[in-house]
C-alpha cells in the first residue's frame, strides 16, 4: 500500500492526516467523512504557483473546479493567486461568492447554455474556452447586449488518445468537445471570430484526456499544436498569443499508477512551444495549463465504519461500510481501483483480502475489490480510502437517500467543517407540497 | 420508437403526457425537467392492487423506494394501500413524513447501521428483511432496547442469475446480499432468530435481479424456496408463514425490450408457492413482491432543451442538452439504452441518426447512442427521453455543479411539481465557515 500523500502517514497502530488521528475525526464529525488533507492542496497549489506560475512568464495554471467545488477550495486558489477553470454556471456562481476574480476564471464546456453565458459574461467573466459554432453565435450576440468584450481560446481536438478509461479520453476525433483540426473546421472557427465584433481571438486549448500518465502524449499533442498556431499565421497572419496546454495530469490510486513529475510534464511542454515560437522569432505565447485532479485528488481520504463481514466460502468476503456509490461512483463508473486501510489498526499485517462494499442496495456498489487488509477487521473499525479528494464530492448523489457525507479540511493537527453533514430533512428539503 | 406508456401520445407534430403538451411544461418549468405520468403511476398502483393484491388473500406489493424517493410517491402508494420497501432510514424518513403507514414498510439493506436500526425500530418499522448474522446480533439487541418485537423474513441467495446488467444482477452467489443456501448457512440464521427473544421469524425472501425479462427465473427460483420451505419444516417444525418473492420487473427502455405481463409472472409464482403449500396441506402463506421500477420507470419522461449540434464528417453527430450524467447516469453506469424524441417535431419522419451528449465536462456524458430523429433537429428544440422514471432522480448528482431538475407530476391535462428546482444558492447551502 502505498499512502499516496505525504501528509497522511501511520504512527504506531493510527492513521494521521495532517497530523490528525483519523479515528478521532470520525468519532469527532462521524463518517462516512470526506478528509481534505489542506496541507496537501496547499503543497500541490504551492507547486503549481512556484514550479510553474513564477518560473515562466504570463504561465497561468488552471484548478479544476468539477474535481472539487465548494467556497472553501475557491479561497484556497485564490490566495495562491492560481486561476480555475468552470464549465458551468453553477460553478462559477459558486467561485464568485467565496471572492476569487473573475479574470482568472476559464468558462469551459461542450454546451454553455445561453443563460450561463449571460450570466458568466455579466459577471465579468471574459475568458471563454470556445467549444463549437453555436457557442460562437451566442457569445458573439450575448457579449454584443451585454456591451461586453470576449477572449477566446479554441478548443481543437488534437487527434490523440490517452488516459485511463474510455470515458475519460477526450482528444481523439470521435469526442462531443471542441472543433475538429480536419478539414479545416476550427480555421473556420477562427475566422468566424475574427470577424466577429465582440470577441477576441487569443489562442487554442488542447485537452487529450485525464488521468494521463504518458509524457510523449503531452509532448506530441503540444508539437501538433504548434502545427496550427502555424496553420493559423499562414492563413490569418495572427501569432496565436495564448495556448491551454490542458492537463489531466495522472495520480496515483494505487501501487500500479505511475504519475509523470509536474516539472516534467510543464517543461516539457515549454521546451516545444518556446522552441517553436522563438525559431519563428515570436513573442512568447502566454501558456495555461490545466492539471485536473492533480491538486485535490491525493489530498482527500474518505472515512467509513465497517459494518456487515460477510464470508462466502469459497468466493470471497464482503466487508460492508456506511457509504458507498452515493459518495464515491467512480469504482462502479469507470472501474477504478482505490486503496485503503483499516485506520485504527494500520499498523497491522495484512493478511486478509477482502471486497469493500458499500450499503448502497445494488450489488455494483462496490469501492474496492480484492484488497489486502489485517485479518482482524471487524464491525466498529475505521476504514480508511485513499485518494478520494477529486469527483468523490461533486458526484456524490443521495441515492438510496443517504444524506451526504460532511467534507473537513485537515491542517497542522487541527480540523474544521467546510461543508456540513446533510440530514434527514435537507431529503425533502426542495419537495413542494402543490394541487392540480 | 416505442412510447413506452399508454398516457404519452403523440398528437400532429407534439408530444403529449397526459394530455398535456410537452413543450407547454417546458416552457412553464424550464429544462432539463423530470416529467413523472401520475396517470401512468396510477395505473401500475392500480394494477398492483386489483391484480395481485385484491386478488389473493394476504397478498402485498411493496413499491421501491429507490427507484423514486419523494413525498409525493408515497402519499400515491399510500392511497392504493400497497406496502413499500425502504433501503435506509433516510428512504423510511420520507415516507413517514409524507403520512405513510409503517407497519407497510419492509427494511431492506445489505448493512444496515445501528442507528438505522433504532430509527426503524423506534418508528414503527418492524418489518425487516434481514441479510446478514450481524444484522441479527444488532436488531435482537437493539429491539430489546426499544423493548419491541421486529418479525424477519431472511434474504435467501437463491444462486440464479438473471437481469440485464451485471451491476443488477443479485441472485447468483457471488453478492453482497442475504444468506448463503449453501453449507446450511441460512439455516443457522434461521436457529438464531428461533432462539432469539425480540425477533419473530416470518419467511424468506428472494431477489433474482433485476430489469428481469425470463419468466423461467422467477418459476425456478420460487421451486427453489419451496426446497428451502421444506428443510426449514424438516429442521424446526416451522411452516413458512411468509414469502417475500422479490421481483425486479424488467421494463421496457426500447423497443428490444420485451416486459413480461405482470398477471403472468404474480400468477406463475402463485401457482408454485400454493401449490406447494397446498400439497403440503399447510395453510398458504402471506406472498410478497417486489416489482422494482415497473411502477415508475415508464411514467417518467425527462425533457431537455437541444443546444449544440457538432457533424463530426466521417464519425458521427453529437446533439447536446441541457442535462446530462447528473440527472441520468444510467447510460454512462450500466449502458443503458434510451429513446428519445424532438417533443415539438413528434410528429416528423426519423433521417437522421445522432448521439444525445450531456453537457457535463466529461466524454462519458452520453444519454443515447446512435439515435434516429428527425433531420430538422435544431438548437431550442425540446428533447424527450422516456422511461427516465426510475433511478434517474434518485441517482442524480451536482456534479459540474449543475442543479438539479425540477420534479413534475401530470394527470389528466393538468401539472404540478413535487420537487423544485435547484438554485445556485442551493448549491452551497450546506458549506459553512469554520476557523482552525
Amino acid at each position: 500500500m502505498v499512502l499516496q500523500t505525504s501528509f497522511a502517514e501511520i504512527r504506531g497502530n493510527d492513521l494521521y492526516i495532517d497530523n490528525v488521528k483519523a479515528s478521532d475525526l470520525a468519532k469527532k464529525y462521524g463518517t462516512p467523512l470526506y478528509v481534505m488533507s489542506e496541507g496537501h492542496i496547499r503543497h500541490q497549489m504551492n507547486e503549481l504557483k512556484e514550479k510553474f506560475m513564477d518560473k515562466y512568464d504570463k504561465a497561468l495554471p488552471l484548478f479544476a473546479s468539477k474535481s472539487f467545488s465548494c467556497l472553501a477550495i475557491y479561497k484556497l486558489a485564490q490566495e495562491y493567486g492560481i486561476g480555475i477553470d468552470c464549465v458551468s454556471a453553477g460553478e462559477i456562481s459558486i467561485a464568485l461568492k467565496a471572492g476569487f476574480d473573475p479574470k482568472k476564471i476559464y468558462f469551459h464546456g461542450n454546451n454553455k447554455l445561453p443563460s450561463e453565458i449571460e450570466y458568466a459574461i455579466s459577471h465579468g467573466i471574459n475568458h471563454f474556452v470556445i467549444d463549437n459554432f453555436n457557442e460562437i453565435d451566442l457569445v458573439e450576440k450575448i457579449a454584443g447586449e451585454l456591451n461586453e468584450k470576449v477572449y477566446a481560446t479554441l478548443r481543437v481536438v488534437p487527434g490523440i488518445k490517452a488516459g485511463g478509461h474510455n470515458f475519460i479520453q477526450t482528444g481523439h476525433k470521435d469526442t462531443k468537445f471542441g472543433f475538429s483540426s480536419h478539414f479545416g473546421i476550427y480555421l473556420k472557427a477562427i475566422e468566424q471570430i475574427v470577424n466577429s465584433e465582440n470577441i477576441v481571438f487569443e489562442g487554442l486549448h488542447a485537452h487529450i484526456g485525464s488521468q494521463v500518465f504518458d509524457l510523449y502524449a503531452y509532448i506530441s499533442a503540444m508539437q501538433k499544436f504548434m502545427g496550427f498556431v502555424d496553420e493559423i499565421y499562414d492563413k490569418f497572419g495572427i501569432v496565436v498569443s495564448k495556448v491551454n496546454a490542458g492537463g489531466g495530469y495522472g495520480i496515483a490510486y494505487n501501487k500500479k499508477d505511475e504519475p509523470l513529475d509536474f516539472e516534467t510534464i510543464t517543461s516539457e511542454i515549454m521546451k516545444v512551444i518556446n522552441g517553436h515560437y522563438d525559431e519563428r522569432g515570436w513573442d512568447r505565447p502566454a501558456v495555461l495549463i490545466e492539471p485536473g485532479r492533480y491538486v485535490v485528488g491525493n489530498a482527500g481520504i474518505t472515512l467509513y465504519t465497517v459494518g456487515t463481514i460477510k464470508e462466502i466460502p469459497d468466493v470471497r468476503t464482503y466487508v460492508s461500510i456506511d457509504g458507498g456509490m452515493s459518495d464515491n461512483i467512480r469504482t462502479a463508473l469507470y472501474d477504478a481501483e482505490y486503496d485503503g486501510i483499516v485506520a485504527n489498526k494500520a499498523g497491522e499485517t495484512k493478511t486478509k483480502t477482502v471486497t469493500i462494499a458499500g450499503k448502497c442496495c445494488e450489488s455494483g456498489d462496490i469501492i474496492a475489490k480484492d484488497l489486502p487488509v489485517t485479518a482482524n477487521i471487524e464491525a466498529g473499525d475505521i476504514f480508511a480510502v485513499f485518494s478520494t479528494g477529486a469527483y468523490n464530492y461533486t458526484m456524490s448523489s443521495n441515492y438510496n437517500q443517504l444524506p451526504k457525507p460532511a467534507v473537513v479540511f485537515t491542517y497542522e493537527g487541527k480540523s474544521k467543517t467546510v461543508v456540513r453533514r446533510q440530514t434527514f430533512e435537507d431529503l425533502i428539503a426542495y419537495d413542494v407540497e402543490e394541487n392540480y
